[in-house]
């Protein structure tokens, strides 16, 4: 019960450093989110993922919950482990948050390797030299900027009211010499004569947002920047944020606000790498998944969580940026790219985009791997088709025993040896848990020195197979040369959630080429975009068959195409085009609704033989 | 000296009963203002109006300035009256505020007779029964209720957020039968199935706003409501308001918020007369002056008050209602109509449009009498030309001894007889002072009575006349029989404001038939409107030449034919068209560069010989 006498408590965090006043019976979650760090939280605070791992050094908190006796050992628990979402404060508390329950060093990729589009941009800068007005010519200051741009037959120069403000005072401070910023005829925004305009392309991801500066005269890159979605402290995947949004009157509005907050945070990054202002920027595109551009733009998410799993809207919006709370240009739009579905968002279309996927001359394959994998099959034919697979946030490090982001510490690659066992670890760090490369990597050396067999199963007999709390494990780093000193292993219930993983992707990929007709034969390309798709070793991902092997495609790691994309649809307005016609005729195929669709899934689910893993 | 032991005083409004807590030194015109009193301010708190006359009744407040002790009398002084705007607060105080000071019960005119506009509004209803979606039919929200609207050739069907925000809800409460708002391709707005769009036409006044709500598919007026303009609270006249939205920093937003909050609350009074909806209120159309749309656009007002007074803007605008705060259907739109400069605004525009100027087959002339009286000349070819004459308060009650405004017990009407006075006053409540109607009267019969010649000066010797505190005067009601138990009287100095605002007007009229080769004879048709213009006698108007006589024209009150405008163009697509042209095309004449103004100005403020005025 909360004492009367006292309306606030302290928490401090180490090793960080912060410190916070929470009220009585506010969980550790919810004091380290109001204290801005980034606890890791897959679940969303359900306490079901167990990454809030934190450990209570002074203080009086609530009882360990059932979750948290499930989650933590009886050890770890008397050592003062506990779940900071389960945990709630009963006095003036000192908490340690170790390493591995932080993502605040996370890596982050910010741009692909897809060459560069032609420049046709919306926005077209026109320099003015005005005369001031007089009594004989006493002209509004928009009518006087209007006459002064050439005309366009059957276009009029228009200009809202925050546009308007800005011109009235610019016009007068720069004696009449100004940059004016046109958009099919709307001027966006004034700047001193001889500022080319710039924009801002945004891949806002559900873990993090990378964005880039482009002057949109010369197409050059400017800046780049990157910063982790601020949504996680509301549940690391897409599903939690929408129970977020859903549960709380203002969830919507929160989460809204957190990522717009962080958008325009960006932008200041960019402008100040640039060393320009942000009254150029005059134009943005930003893509990402239907679940984050429906937040971002606050719209309605609850049809979008319940089946059948409809987005509000799949339409390209155009809105201002002032209204997202961007600080730009006054009149700047935002373009938001077209969707397909509700599981099928801009950023796919982007990468589509990117990848030229709709103007191959081949059968390819595109496919973004990830906590859902979106796959993409086009035809020379012109005709796209698009599948949405519920892989799970395996390769996001959630549902690994020893999971994590690819923070530092992070195990990204694995070599089995005869004897022993050879890693690389993000930042060289000492390491304390397995990120997504790293999870694969290792379940496919397990396979490879058959640890475990076509279904998955360890072998117990095994001289590297211990027996561990929960099954057999094979451990990777041993305690005492871990950061975090514990073991950090691959467990059966890991080798199991990969299994998970990698059935509905194959799964999804085979009732891609089945309902369209195509044949393995056929596919020339496989495209893997994306952070996790790039950082994966394409051997491993073939050899455990997280990937099939198509006999005559080659495979192609291209990065960041998402944010490619939306660069191009920023500098083109036949980008634009381009991803409005993706999405209008990509066939949205909903995996469910095939009837072998489970039956696959489970073929899916088993490793190749050793022998098809040679051929 | 402000006591630092209390920060606060109360300021008791007498006999309204409004009590407010001030800060020491608040001036009783700021307490007024906060405790929500329309007391009457011309000259927005400048000391130099007089209008803002309170009785101190108890307490403590400063010493008479130099400006109350030239305004008020010693024995008004000695009485405890002071000005509002001119004293401060020095303790809690009670203070009485007479009826002459309030503006509260003022006369609206809300209306004009001008006939009726064909119907070709921007919004069409749709009404849509749908599917809902399910697994096999996931479309989006938005993208459903667009396959559902007959397609219009090159027009894709559209959404801002905040509108598909209201579909997701609204589709599913209703069970997907929905009438949908269309406006060129986008949705503003649904409503369950069967609901006609309504919209909203507003004139934006100085003093008054008024508007009316129609339904757009009928052209039905279904309610009409008027509301006195708040902003009124910081200065009765347009240059007062610019001054306070530059006197201080957050000025502009106040005076924006406060009109606009106003204008919500309107349009809450025509849906609620109505029975209807605030969802329903698909459109809306403002007119008013320059000023008072920039200041409801929160434009920038600096170069409006300054030479050579230009507008921002003079572009029509549409701006979505709910940036202006007005609770409406959620992607409604506010359409502003276009203005012609500084002095001419979307008012006058309309006023042109109603009066048919724009398709005359005759020479006619438009007039709007108030501070500003703003003229237009318009010619069977086509040609029109507008001058805007700085003709002053005098008509709306200020700078006249005993002004006031149109409120109950104002003179509004006069006749002089051999030995008395015949007086009408608004509501037939005892006569406390003289509205524009009714000064305009009484001047007209002063000098049908000789009691003023030519010049306008007072016949001393005159036996009616008497010797007043500041000249000659003629008094009206003697003190015991007013309602203000002071004597209501026309003095020299009220004569001659009037004679400087008919010299105005004149010189204005004379100045506009010169630039355009028109012959006074040439004018078939002469329509007077706005409210003033509505309840002025015409032959007062005439007999005394605040208007002149012309040999072959017809004189017409109109009414608020600027109402009339901006409910054309609520209801008609051409009607915007004709506006917006008509601001084009009209030609500002700025009287200030005319030569031969000045001398003009000086001869239009005689009167006419009379035998003129018989003539």
């Amino acid at each position: 019960m909360p004492k009367p006498t006292s309306p606030t408590y302290r928490v401090d965090f180490e090793p960080v450093g912060k410190r916070v006043e929470v009220a009585p019976e506010a969980t550790l979650l919810e004091a380290a989110q109001q204290a801005g760090l980034a606890l890791a939280s897959a679940c969303g605070g359900m306490g079901s993922c167990g990454q809030c791992r934190v450990e209570i050094r002074a203080g009086s908190v609530s009882p360990p919950t059932d979750n948290e006796r499930v989650i933590l050992t009886e050890l770890e628990l008397r050592r003062g482990l506990r779940l900071a979402c389960n945990t709630r404060v009963r006095s003036d508390v000192k908490v340690h948050v170790p390493q591995s329950s932080l993502i605040t060093t996370q890596r982050l990729q910010l741009e692909g390797n897809l060459g560069e589009m032609a420049l046709d941009p919306l926005i077209h800068a026109h320099d003015l030299e005005l005369e001031p007005p007089t009594l004989h010519d006493p002209r509004s200051d928009l009518g006087r900027l209007a006459a002064a741009i050439p005309p366009i037959p059957g276009q009029k120069v228009s200009a809202d009211p925050s546009t308007v403000r800005q011109i009235a005072v610019t016009a007068r401070a720069c004696g009449w010499r100004v940059t004016a910023f046109l958009r099919d005829g709307e001027i966006v925004g004034v700047a001193p004569i001889g500022s080319p305009p710039l924009g801002v392309a945004v891949d806002l991801g559900t873990t993090k947002i990378a964005a880039v500066l482009i002057d949109l005269t010369s197409g050059e890159e400017l800046a780049v920047a990157g910063v982790l979605n601020p949504q996680i402290g509301y549940g690391e995947d897409v599903i939690s944020r929408l129970a977020h949004a859903q549960r709380n009157p203002d969830g919507g509005h929160t989460l809204a606000a957190a990522v717009r907050e962080a958008l325009d945070g960006l932008i200041g990054e960019l402008v100040e790498q640039a060393g320009v202002s942000r009254d150029r920027v005059a134009d943005a595109c930003v893509v990402g998944n239907t679940a984050m551009t429906h937040l971002l733009l606050e719209l309605p998410v609850h049809q979008l969580a319940v089946s059948p799993y409809v987005a509000a809207t799949d339409a390209a919006l155009d809105v201002k940026a002032r209204d997202l709370g961007l600080a730009t240009a006054p009149g700047a739009y935002v373009h938001v790219l077209p969707c397909i579905g509700g599981f099928v968002g801009a950023d796919h279309v982007a990468m589509i985009l990117a990848a030229h996927l709709d103007q191959t001359d081949h059968v390819a394959l595109g496919i973004d791997i990830g906590t859902n994998t979106e796959i993409a099959l086009a035809k020379p034919d012109g005709s796209l088709s698009s599948v949405s697979c519920a892989s799970g946030p395996a390769f996001e490090g959630a549902h690994i025993s020893d999971g994590m982001r690819a923070a530092a510490g992070a195990i990204e690659a694995i070599e089995l040896t005869e004897t022993g066992v050879t890693l690389r670890t993000v930042d060289d760090a000492p390491a304390i848990g397995l990120c997504g490369s790293g999870i694969v990597d290792g379940v496919a050396e397990l396979r490879r020195w058959q640890l475990i067999n076509e279904r998955g199963r360890f072998d117990r007999d095994h001289g590297r197979v211990r027996q561990g709390r929960q099954g057999p494990e094979f451990v990777l780093v041993p305690a005492d040369q871990s950061g975090s000193q514990r073991d950090v292993a691959i467990t059966q219930e890991d080798v199991n959630e990969i299994q998970l993983a990698k059935g509905a992707i194959r799964a999804g990929l085979e009732v891609l080429l089945d309902v369209t007709g195509t044949a393995p034969e056929e596919v020339k390309e496989v495209i893997i975009a994306g952070a996790f798709g790039s950082f994966l070793k394409l051997q491993s991902a073939l050899d455990m068959g997280l990937l099939p092997r198509l006999p005559n495609a080659g495979y192609r790691q291209v990065g960041n195409a998402a944010l490619v994309g939306a660069r191009w649809a920023l500098v083109s307005r036949q980008a634009r085009a381009r991803a409005q016609h993706v999405a209008e005729r990509t066939a949205y195929q909903e995996l469910t609704t095939y009837s072998d669709f489970s039956y696959r899934f489970a073929l899916g689910m088993l490793f190749p033989s050793l022998d098809e893993k040679v051929a």
